[in-house]
């Protein structure tokens, strides 16, 4: 799976002048949509069909600080995934020397975009389910 | 008209330590958005109206920075109106100096949620449109 | 303690009409650190005093969404402090019904601003120190 | 010049499924630190020489939106600069089709970091200064 990588902007920083910590949420959501369009099931596509898939837990573990000046890489991994539910692990270097910035993971559910009711991605989205199945790690 | 008024956020902040210039315009927003709650028209009414209120143009001078553990007070101004579009002036102060931090404009439309077409608020709402229309100031 | 709130902010919503789940770490940070200033340490009494206190851990616990319209509760807890390492627990309550929304905690250590090594505030900031102590839940 | 472009992030829009307008002012500035970047005076740079770059006035005019799956491309121009002052123009198009979403400007002006005092890059980073001049359109 490719890196997902890009340069911190400026405005993600605060008066610590280092990234500032909710923006990892964000970083991480990107990644994330960025790892669904590279197996084949761009969000867009999700949302097409009627489907939302809302965050139900984050956890982010701050080991370094990021700097206006760097880049961000970050490696994703779906870890879990049941057509239900399905949750993210991942892990943000710095570019350059690969210093371990953080890492954390998100947990996500799949809901019906009208009802708002949870759903299951093998019935109503049959080959989603089966490549995301296949990319389980 | 109530100011409104609130403290600085900490992730408001960039690095030069002063509150980040694209914040201004979520502050004029919120601003905005509490001068309709307070002339009796909130937003979610119109809304649930099923209309949108795009920002079509957007103005900013900075005269002064504002910085973490300042307060924020803005005077909003309903400039024009005229049921297909309308503007608003603002100014921001500081809190307990009441300097001049900076001002600007907002012009929106009103357009259909569903068709995004352009709508005449003195159609579709021929309430909140004269209400608008005694606010101009 | 006087519990946090305030309305949502328009911008704070993403395209599911909910407020985006990064925005939950900063709504952490607003009741931090008014409950802060809520015991006689605002914030910016900490940076004058060169020190700054990054962020090491975070989780979110996802239950309801919010909406803009919606007003948000915060009810905040000091759950750990040794000088060193601080962290606290909140709940995301909405307004009127008192609906659970979110849970959370966050961990945070103390640094030097200008070295941006750890410290413990016992020895930098006695007076800071006991009150912290004496707020632990 | 090399354009500047991106994926549209997902937090990037608001509850109208669109990218929120404050948003543009950020898209701005990442269009003008890669510009600054490109002519050889990554922004970086500047600040290590003590010197920091306020936004003084900022104009946006939204033509279309943008929307989740779009890709942004931003042409940037420096427009004026005098030592003491530089302005920006800017037009963002959507990738693909080359639609023009919006377009706008920017006026900064150069200060020193530790004094916040006015300061002339001709003096102060005369290289940097003949850079810009010979890259005024």
């Amino acid at each position: 799976m490719e890196r997902y990588s890009r340069q911190i902007f400026y405005y993600e920083t605060d008066k610590m002048a280092i990234v500032h910590n909710a923006n990892y949420l964000r970083i991480f959501e990107e990644a994330r949509l960025f790892f669904m369009e590279q197996i084949g099931i761009p969000y867009t596509k999700i949302e097409d069909a009627g489907i939302l898939i809302p965050q139900v837990e984050a956890y982010v573990r701050y080991h370094q600080t990021l700097k206006y000046g760097d880049e961000l890489c970050v490696d994703v991994k779906l870890t879990e995934f049941n057509g239900a539910r399905m949750s993210y692990a991942y892990e943000i270097h710095r570019g350059g020397d690969d210093l371990l910035i953080a890492e954390g993971h998100t947990s996500h559910c799949f809901i019906d975009e009208t009802s708002r009711i949870p759903l299951n991605l093998r019935k109503r989205m049959p080959e989603a389910y089966e490549i995301l199945k296949a990319n389980i790690e």
